[in-house]
């Protein structure tokens, strides 16, 4: 019942920075358009060819999708962008420094934050220069729908929407559908499949630029929990990293 | 009643090497890239930002489209994908030399092959080369709907649908709506738009990469015939170079 392949966008400007992105549009690093490409190159040569791809709103998302696709010379595959698949809302975080923070609010803080499933950061103010209010991309975004901070429960909460409505359709037709998108809402995408529960999702890292294929059965559950790196090595090195992140 | 930006691809490699190309997708070059991102510059310069966006199946047209967009920073913009946007299909022409097809064929014929509105260059074998029988992005196609060979009436006839269907209810919903295609499958467009007769369209040559811009009755039709270049001066030099073409 289809084959759905999850892509991680490669590593951003901020990233590399160590900052609180968000919904913040910050471009891909010279790294992640190379993450990109590689994550191409892996579909390319496992003959694994997507029939359509969805992206977020943000461009390290839909930019990966890009670099990937002309990697695979796949550009003509109809694709389809929507917020529910943009990263999580980090509120008054976003463009905060990561290490700054932590050293600032203490590590328990700090990890509640990043990592806890029902607590959002402090929402972000209108006036911020970090917020997205006013934004053209979402101006048909209805006022109680548009977030002003997230966690990942909220996630879960506006993607699943979108999983049913649109992806599922594609893959009950027996499609292979490209989902590029961001760490937390991949999380939760992937927490939605695997049926993880609300504490073991705090310790699920998902790489970047390393395509995760899950084929699914009739009930669209995956037929192999976790579903599988097209690349198993590099995966492993670098959900170690992205654990370390935010560290000193 | 909304607003049509219709824009050229930026030149393409075999446009470089004075080589017929249709519906080969053949990519952009250095060049084709530099133009690409000047329209993107023109428009946002112009302050002109589309709601949506169609492009052809040809990534010259769909990298034109993406790069014109990450100038402008939109790369969020929905963006749609169909064959109906594809440049005329050059038949048995394509991945032929354009100057080596004059000598060998005379002025005469070329002029018939490349200009005349009914009269398509003969069929394309689906063992050539440069056939796409057997191209998966066509694989949707009816046998019966897929080109061997087109004149610029067989564009028209194709492309029509894809207006009245897919742009007209953008435009009628007062949005802004981009066209990355093709010099043929955009001068049918026009044709269309400005009611050009058949004899008179064959003089007339879209220039690559500067946004015509059409504002439109509620009839959808042009307020003003044959639109605005955003850089009138280019595209009136560019228009001469293109009537060059295939010159010795």
């Amino acid at each position: 019942m289809g084959t759905l392949v999850l892509l991680r966008h490669g590593e951003s400007v901020w990233n590399a920075e160590g900052l609180f992105t968000g919904w913040v549009d910050v471009d891909l690093s010279a790294t992640g358009e190379e993450e990109a490409r590689r994550g191409g190159k892996l579909l390319r040569e496992a003959d694994l060819r997507p029939d359509i791809v969805h992206t977020s709103l943000l461009k390290r998302a839909i930019r990966t999708a890009s670099l990937a696709l002309e990697e695979a010379d796949l550009h003509w595959l109809p694709v389809r962008r929507t917020w529910r698949l943009n990263e999580r809302h980090y509120g008054a975080l976003q463009g905060k420094d990561k290490a700054q923070t932590r050293e600032e609010y203490g590590d328990e803080q700090f990890m509640v934050w990043r990592r806890s499933y029902d607590t959002p950061p402090p929402p972000i103010a209108d006036g911020d220069t970090y917020s997205q209010a006013g934004d053209r991309r979402y101006a048909q975004l209805p006022e109680e729908l548009m977030p002003r901070t997230e966690c990942l429960a909220d996630v879960v909460d506006r993607m699943l929407p979108y999983w049913y409505d649109e992806i599922v359709p594609d893959l009950a037709a027996g499609r292979t559908v490209l989902v590029a998108a961001h760490g937390n809402s991949l999380r939760a995408l992937v927490k939605h499949l695997d049926g993880i529960d609300d504490a073991t999702i705090s310790g699920l890292n998902i790489p970047t630029g390393i395509p995760l294929v899950y084929e699914l059965n009739d009930d669209f559950t995956p037929r192999k929990s976790g579903g599988e790196y097209l690349d198993p090595e590099a995966a492993k090195a670098a959900i170690e990293a992205v654990k370390n992140q935010g560290k000193k």
